[in-house]
């Protein structure tokens, strides 16, 4: 076995580290790898700890002893992430969004995955301290942002069908009612895709009354499911929200559809404690 | 502006460049951020170059001129491909994967992120020459995929839908047969989504006749857009194969729901010119 020199070692620890985010890595990997000694590891990973903290990618976290190893918790801080809201507003405000009926057309913001991964950051930055085993959405708009922050927290997805298809063996299935047209709609998930006793985060593109979210957490109660936390990308005005907890990353205050205004703004994630936290 | 050392100019270039694939990273980028001479940016660069060659993550490629820079190509041998299909054919022939009517349950394996980073990774190689504009899918189950692969190369992608909704805006919809149940299936994508004369990578998580593939390639015909390839990660036999050219990456040749048996082997991706050469 060649000893590798720190240079190249460092290049392939990074590689590494950042392509599986949240997974721990034993030091022994690390160690057999590069034919180099434990100490030689532990200072490469302090140069590697302080790059990624001074140029705010996360931060690597160290477990001690025999199960022991290091993961990168990727952690996006305040400035960059609204930074990156701040565009998101600017994009959502375009007036050439605006559809009949005062729909906003937003399938190229979710199709975009510059804006996905930056999201994803910021999500698995939000829910970082969480204990997560699975994240949900439903189809279609959700899943794109579902699997930007299922790469960054690196725990599977499950999609909660409208539609379920024979594909799917056998299914549990909820009735909701969408608040903003008053239609009972039917939510389905495969039985098989999730445990009882699972930690689920909810990660969906749109949220006005909530009723599909308030269906997603009905359906995680019929698996003895606990839910951990509930994102959307974009809040927007409602009467009632039917859902009492959750993180929205900017909020649709109105759409002017005479005028062609749309005003945007950042959502509750200002107020979050991880995110306040970062600031300091 | 302070002087970076080599050693943490290595971490995070390496971080940039990772995070960044297909994309042109002027040097001058660089050569600002840390305060270094350009040659030692490029004495960087090739010590993160030869790591990225033999670990077999890609290469990076330097583009001189005035407009010119680095970008990372990722790239996964043809061994190391092989192996992570492996894997997939040896999940995929679970028998406990049968369904009523011989078909089979693949949510698990299109909700694993880190089998679908792999997979991104392989169909990144084998497209990595062709000139893509936008990754287009269908939904549900192809958009995992569909956004693994885009990570990968960079580039937007476009979702098909069967029941679009009135937050698509104006629509193109075709009609289309599906092979199997010969019945009759609209695919609507929206005319914002799509600019005339784009060169599109079409995925898809399964074929068998390939009669939505064959809607989508007439979909695209009507944006005047040009097929670049076709990706489906499972490929079935069929009497008539409606799409000619499309590389699968395994082949479920027979599902025995008697016997509970479920065959699978290496699909066509092994034949590629792309892959080909990643062996020697």
């Amino acid at each position: 076995m060649e000893k590798w020199k720190r240079s190249a070692r460092l290049v392939d620890m990074t590689k590494q580290l950042m392509a599986q985010p949240h997974q721990l890595i034993p030091l022994t990997h690390f160690a057999q790898k590069y034919a180099s000694a434990k100490s030689s590891i532990s200072e490469d990973l302090a140069i590697i700890d302080e790059v990624m903290s001074s140029e705010g990618y996360g931060t690597l976290e160290t477990v001690t002893g025999a199960a022991g190893g290091v993961r990168y918790i990727p952690q996006m801080n305040l400035a960059h992430a609204k930074k990156v809201l701040e565009e998101l507003c600017e994009r959502l405000s375009n007036p050439e969004r605006i559809l009949a009926g005062g729909f906003l057309y937003m399938s190229d913001l979710l199709g975009d995955v510059n804006l996905l991964d930056k999201i994803g950051h910021i999500w698995a930055t939000v829910f970082a301290k969480e204990k997560i085993d699975v994240i949900m959405t439903v189809e279609t708009k959700g899943i794109p942002l579902a699997y930007a922050v299922a790469y960054y927290l690196r725990v599977p997805v499950v999609i909660v069908r409208y539609d379920y298809r024979v594909t799917e063996g056998s299914v549990v299935t909820v009735n909701t009612i969408t608040g903003s047209s008053r239609r009972i709609k039917q939510l389905s998930l495969s039985k098989r895709s999730l445990q009882e006793g699972s930690r689920v985060l909810i990660i969906d593109d749109f949220m006005k009354a909530g009723g599909t979210i308030r269906g997603m957490i009905e359906l995680l109660g019929e698996f003895n499911a606990e839910v951990v936390g509930v994102g959307v990308m974009v809040d927007s005005p409602a009467e009632e929200k039917l859902v009492d907890s959750y993180v929205s990353l900017v909020n649709i205050t109105q759409v002017d559809t005479k005028q062609r205004q749309i005003h945007v703004e950042f959502g509750n994630f200002l107020h979050l404690e991880g995110m306040k936290h970062e600031e300091n």
